[in-house]
């Protein structure tokens, strides 16, 4: 029974930011400096600086921080705990935060006002929401009491906060041009239908550009379900078992594609060769061979690690917003390749 | 573009706990109780006082409770984001806080002193550490320092932590008289190599156990590979090239049984007519045709809510440890039924 033993740090002996400095033979601003990971620090510096902490252990005590107004604790707000994509994030989030004091908290809500609130009560130096569904209004009003960032949602409002994005418009194009150059023509497209969000709007505004554009004789059209898995079910079935079945389904997300490949599989149709089916995330689980399923990749570990940055920044002073955002890529399985010709 | 406005709460007119109290007819103790959800509370009482709270747009304050030591913040630690079975403990833990004030923060870590240490720097009030590796000793050491549980963690000491589990040993045997009791007898089991846990522990000698009590002739056989896609997929390949390839894999997790079906399906072998697979936890993906994976439910949902009301109750002055198991089920899939007569 092989364990680690970690030995509880003895609070008593609490090691300060001086004794950092003296050991390091440096100023108490330069070992500060380091802990913010402030621009201009060197990477000489740093090392000196980090060595000495390892050495002496130090850790600097979030509750004396807090009574100075600033805790290092950074709020992530993600809708669910169910959706592979958000681990992505998180990662980046985390690289980002690695070489800093900052630590971050998690919390999970689809409704976040609450949320919010809990976190600004617990003294977050800053706040970022991923996939919230709050007015450009509200986001405001929050971003004017902390630093806030969002991932996953495309309003603007001034300077109040900053967005941090992949191209949903362009994710979902990329979607329709690939499976058209595939040879697909009847492409559907499996939408939310609550709560309605700016990526679900941007990817729906896509689809229809694109169907437009190719003029590939396909029919439009978006069915919309709750993010459930009954409900999903009932969608993907109906849209499968109508006289006008589609020759391919573009699902707003990963998730929602596993279900529709499962329900394909269930009704004893083949993926791709009765129906073709598309996510967006490119999640882990894409890549298992009984899912194959062609996706958008977002580079979620990307959105995160730039968030983090950015609320970084803004809790050192920016004040300007500032607006990120990535170009997506699609990344074909077999879910959608060309179709064996009969 | 249907939105919903929150508008944000005015903190200068904050509802006090006595302005409550008047307003429902009550006395503050009486408030304090429902806010704790202490025992004894009546459904009237309840009912009365949350419809006061309600009206005034009450919310106890954070920072305020913080400084007479309490901050109603309850840590949560998982080792990581990507097992979709945390989401189902996830639930179970909200379920448990929904009608109290307690507000629960995740954090993410497979090595997680560092982060028990951010967390009582946080001025938690108790954490729950879910699928910990640290040793009992060091276990104890953090619940002297805050109320403490540990889900899915065997070790016990002494009156330190209280402990929420399935019994994984119990699981891994339902798994082999499963598999026996519809025709399979060469059952391996895929296990995790690092790092060492309590859970890994039960579920091997479990396996072992129920494999030799069943005399049914097949051989013990146990694989070790880290929770890495790559590592997983070697040697699950290994296994299935092998010249004495097994009837059936036991994965000790869902997520690794994903990972053993997307491998025979790349090899060309049929589940379960060449390999029945099983898994444990029993998650979301399970149901989805295309894995239809026959796994252990070990109610990740009551043991997150047990696990809450546990830690709950330390806080409020329970100093003797409380242990809570849950019994496994079987849920069995298409992934292990009896294979056809050839």
């Amino acid at each position: 029974m092989a364990k680690t033993v970690s030995s509880p740090p003895k609070p008593a002996e609490r090691i300060t930011i001086r004794e950092v400095a003296q050991d390091a033979g440096v100023s108490v601003a330069a070992v500060s400096k380091v802990l913010r990971d402030a621009y201009g620090v060197s990477d000489a510096l740093r090392a000196k600086v980090r060595a000495s902490m390892d050495k002496l252990n130090y850790r600097p005590r979030a509750s004396a921080r807090g009574m100075r107004g600033k805790t290092y604790t950074l709020g992530l707000i993600f809708p669910d705990l169910r959706n592979p994509f958000f681990a992505d994030v998180y990662a980046g989030v985390n690289s980002a935060l690695e070489r800093t004091q900052y630590q971050a908290m998690q919390g999970f809500s689809t409704t976040p006002a609450a949320l919010i609130e809990a976190m600004i009560d617990r003294q977050m130096d800053g706040l970022i929401l991923i996939g919230p569904n709050e007015s450009a209004a509200s986001l405001a009003a929050t971003g004017a009491r902390l630093p806030l960032v969002t991932i996953g949602q495309h309003d603007k409002s001034g300077d109040g906060y900053d967005t941090v994005n992949n191209d949903d418009q362009l994710g979902a194009r990329l979607v329709v041009r690939h499976l058209v150059g595939n040879g697909f023509r009847n492409i559907a497209m499996l939408s939310l239908m609550q709560p309605a969000s700016t990526v679900i709007e941007q990817r729906e505004l896509g689809y229809r550009l694109e169907m437009m554009e190719q003029k590939c004789g396909g029919t439009i059209n978006i069915v919309r379900a709750p993010q459930v898995v009954r409900d999903v079910q009932v969608a993907v079935r109906r849209l499968l078992e109508s006289k006008e079945r589609p020759d391919a389904i573009f699902c707003w997300t990963d998730l929602m594609a596993f279900e529709a490949i499962s329900v394909a599989v269930d009704l004893g149709l083949s993926v791709p060769d009765d129906i073709a089916i598309v996510g967006y995330d490119n999640t882990m689980f894409c890549d298992f061979a009984q899912n194959s399923l062609t996706s958008v990749d977002q580079s979620g570990e990307l959105l995160g690690l730039q968030a983090a940055r950015l609320v970084v920044e803004r809790i050192d002073g920016r004040s300007a917003a500032d607006h990120f955002t990535v170009p997506p890529r699609i990344v074909a399985r077999n879910s959608s390749r060309p179709r064996k010709p009969i």
